[in-house]
């Protein structure tokens, strides 16, 4: 491929060189070179091809690293990083030791704050231009924001309290055509055409008349898209904004890059809170993108030609955890299933269609979930909550306050649990062990087969505690189960020797590996909590030496560690510390599991004196 | 006192056997009965007495328990325990073994969800309101809910969710004149008479006549009521909730209790999500309450005549925080502070007086407290954010995903760290050691003197990672520091024998007591993280045998069993289950922190073979 305008850029003081109407062949070619490396890499495609011409016109208006531009969730910003200084690093994408897929400060000074989760552009914008305020410095504070991200409890905190300060903050709502509705989209040229400049009045007049002819929201789809959709409403050109204290500017087409460039100017002139609402095309410019922007949302790599992904596939714990879902929702009509968004992501689009009735898709709002799911259990159903691990900790206060100390039979189903790879730190499922289990009455399963994964959940939506089943990102052994699953019975997989690894979950084939070698004892421990007191029983009278293997940071071992004191138990566990991007392989070799340094600690235990 | 009508009412059917013109009566005998009991036993005064009208209304047209009326935060529920069943047991409010100061399951079928954190009750209302209507239940989910919750954003996120489902839910603003402005308050006769069956768009039309002339918000001090008027705008009757999906009427007086009447009967037969805005008087009934409302928000024991409170005052870890944080300010231009709602109750009032432009109360949105402050921190301030640990599991994702994987320089003053006694279950501060110890790079702070806390957060402050500083609520000693503070290090306060006790924070006199008497070594744990690695070992080399007492979830204890394996290690800590309200006192008997028992399994550790 050929890139003869962005061949010469090389940080943004060159973009800033280009005559405005350079941008939009540069917008083309930066779409063009995005499929290019992500077809070889993988990652986040959709999105970003989808905020090319927004982040181009940014970069354009704005003085970044003294503007401070912050995008949220951060996946959409591949354009950013190849336009400050990472094009050539560009094809290191997601690999280990290359660049993130998210930004990163370390990596740029232009990465001003560290995306990765959802809703907290507004908040830390709000923060920076304080900061700013305070500091006499006289620049802005951008965040360019999904209209996903807007229904996240942190946004609509920050947007509250962003419009009491009379503070340069300006908000992109990058509105992509996927979630909007046609008739918005429909909004014309009387909206589009709106100048910033207009008094506010007038402004408000013109946008009346519009909305009572377009009544946007009535013609749509419920079913997947209606969070969307209300998110929609409330961001609507409307007076919310306004009461929110904050400029509202638009809706105008974010693939416009001239446009929007315009209008930024403006806005870097207005001294308040303001929001842009630019209309885009997840995708845009890929037409397999376009047409399907769920796949490629976040890709393996792919075939530019056919948009096929070569790599063969597994059943996803996702996928079996769906299945089963079927399965227990069809045996007990009391069963509901929650997701905060993540309806495919989950393994729980077939249930949707089968039950629509009994299916809650709330959006980007994992703490409403877990605590409507708790007035959904005392109403007498059965909710299960479908949450990746590291968006769960949105939800850490509803689990405990509103489910564990009421005691309420809700089941969370922790996806994405252990380490997850390439989407690095900010997404790693690797803290749930660690607060799920200090919390009253939780009881926390740890699935290491597809089979017990099921086992699993049938089990917990026929207890009356609450709980959670954490499984990990991919798959599972399709392994039968040697014993039958008992609540709170940890599963003796190798005879108990004077010496046992203990380890649950995705390790479980390691640790057996090495067991046999070294012929130990193999405990699976497939509760975190409550322990099985009387195996840990055991261990003590017989001061049984234990290995303990976790994926994620310390929690079984410091328990058996303290409950059967003083046997000698040694931990390999994740450390305390963010847990960069590379192939869950290579993140687990990092780390220790590896058969060496097992066999090596668990020599060392054994020939301790 | 004499309660003519109230004497007769022992349960609901008793109130519902009321003629309508009584209700202004009874719903002056119970102000009367809340203010001479809750004199006595000390309690939530200044909300209950303000919602009593509210719930009075509520009980005498809503069927509870088919009804389900959910209580938001819950403290302003006296008059409806007093209303269903709970009158005799009223003198035992907060007590041990006595009625809990929020709603309880346990306690009586009519509280449906116990609630104790703000913000839960639209979540949990709606989870009932759909599981009614799978369960063909045509009864109606009501939620009393006060306009300061309505900033946080797990209220957002319900009411965006809400809107959706045609579901019968109502939602009752409780909007207390403290937090009104008086322009809103002047919205006349013109609203407060509307009626709910005029057509909506009579209603707007009238509604946009009335809000041109009013223009609240605009006469508003700015100063600690900000965020109460940032809601009061979203709020307000205006466009926002029709864009939710959802039904606004009101305003109308929240005590004019057959007025309030009125209106629910209307909303009980409108099958329609909607809101009911009620205006009230925050202590209501009793003028010092009215006077003072704050003070009377949570109140000891009182006398009748005077309003006065008896017992005598210590300096609290609030007032040494506030203090301490006035010097550094002055030292150090790039401190600031953020509370969450709390300025007085974290000590932060003369702060806010003395630097408002440094000082961001963001209304009950603890996320955005904590991401906000990573922006702030990121922008060159050192920003402190003051936050009861109860509250601050709300923040959990913000202070990992957005302060600590950043490693910026936030400082996290935890209020209220420990057993908090008679709020209960809700508000134990016992779970942050367990959660914040497992944050890469924070750095936790565990003072036992006022002189401590003073140092530890000075020393915070100024260095350069994130930080937790926790302290009790009450107070601390005011001895002085034996040996100065070093990152990282634990003091040695007797010197280290064959046995030692390890604790930290407020079990340190006891432990002292102990050790002095006993013969053995006691160690001041300042820093829960990083643990003091170099004194761990020496316990290692040294088989020492380590007590480790903890007023919380166990978190120190299990991670030196490991660290210092295979030592004897002893644990005594909070088990992992609700503790429910008593005195302080007391909660610390019940779980094993008196002479006695430290003593016993003391003995026994020194005695083990």
């Amino acid at each position: 491929m050929s890139y003869p305008i962005l061949d010469k850029i090389n940080g943004i003081s060159d973009l800033k060189a280009l005559k405005e109407e350079q941008l939009p062949a540069l917008c083309e070619e930066l779409r063009a070179f995005l499929v290019e490396h992500v077809s070889q890499t993988g990652g986040h495609l959709a999105s970003s091809l989808g905020a090319v011409d927004l982040i181009v016109a940014m970069h354009y208006v704005f003085d970044s690293p003294n503007d401070k531009l912050i995008f949220d969730v951060g996946h959409q910003a591949y354009a950013h990083k190849i336009l400050t200084g990472r094009k050539e690093a560009f094809s290191t994408l997601r690999q280990e030791n290359g660049i993130s897929g998210f930004p990163k400060h370390s990596e740029s000074e232009h990465d001003i704050f560290n995306t990765g989760h959802a809703s907290t552009a507004i908040s830390a914008a709000l923060g920076l231009a304080r900061a700013m305020r305070l500091n006499g410095d006289p620049h802005m504070a951008v965040a360019l924001v999904g209209d996903g991200a807007m229904t996240g409890g942190l946004s609509l905190e920050a947007l509250d309290d962003a419009g009491q300060d009379k503070l340069p903050l300006l908000i992109i709502l990058n509105d992509n055509q996927m979630s909007i509705s046609k008739n918005v989209g429909g909004i014309k040229d009387s909206l589009t055409t709106m100048r910033t400049n207009r008094t506010y009045n007038a402004f408000k007049r013109s946008l009346t008349g519009v909305l009572e002819t377009s009544r946007f929201g009535k013609l749509l789809s419920r079913h997947m898209e209606h969070f969307k959709n209300r998110a929609k409403r409330f961001l609507a050109p409307n007076l919310p904004f306004e009461e929110f204290g904050i400029l509202y500017l638009g809706p105008i087409d974010g693939h416009d890059v001239r446009k929007v460039v315009k209008y930024l100017r403006r806005c870097r002139e207005l001294n308040k809170p303001m929001i842009l609402h630019a209309i885009t095309t997840k995708g845009k410019g890929y037409p397999f993108a376009v047409e399907n922007p769920e796949k490629f949302h976040g890709i393996a790599p792919f075939e530019v030609m056919t948009g096929k992904v070569s790599a063969e596939r597994q059943k996803t714990c996702s996928e079996v955890f769906g299945e089963t879902m079927l399965r227990l929702a069809k045996e007990n009509e009391k069963i509901v299933a929650i997701t905060a968004a993540m309806p495919s992501g989950t393994g729980l689009t077939e249930f949707a269609k089968t039950y629509p009735d009994r299916f809650f898709d709330v959006g980007i709002a994992e703490a409403h979930a877990i605590t409507m799911a708790a007035g959904l259990a005392r109403g007498g159903l059965r909710p299960v909550a479908a949450i990746y691990s590291s968006f769960l900790q949105r939800a850490y206060d509803s689990i405990l306050h509103d489910v564990c100390l009421q005691n309420l039979p809700v089941v969370i189903a922790v996806d994405r649990a252990g380490l997850v790879g390439a989407d690095g730190e900010t997404h790693q499922g690797i803290f749930d062990p660690a607060f799920l289990s200090t919390m009253p009455h939780l009881a926390v399963y740890a699935p290491s087969s597809q089979k017990e994964l099921s086992a699993m959940l049938e089990m917990a939506v026929s207890r009356k505690e609450p709980s959670a089943v954490r499984y990990p990102r991919g798959s599972l052994p399709d392994v039968p189960m040697k014993t039958k699953l008992y609540f709170g019975e940890w599963e003796i997989v190798e005879p108990i020797q004077k010496t046992v690894i203990v380890t649950y979950g995705t390790l479980l084939p390691l640790a057996k590996w090495v067991a046999k070698k070294k012929g130990v004892g193999l405990i699976n421990a497939r509760f975190l909590q409550p322990v099985d007191e009387e195996m840990v029983a055991y261990f003590r009278e017989n001061d049984t030496r234990i290995l303990v293997l976790e994926e994620n940071t310390v929690s079984l071992g410091e328990k058996i560690a303290l409950l059967a004191n003083p046997c000698r138990v040694r931990s390999i566990a994740l450390p305390c510390e963010p847990v960069a991007h590379a192939s869950v392989t290579r993140q687990r070799e990092r780390y220790g599991f590896t058969e060496e340094n097992v066999t090596k600690e668990l020599l060392e235990l054994m020939e301790e004196a």
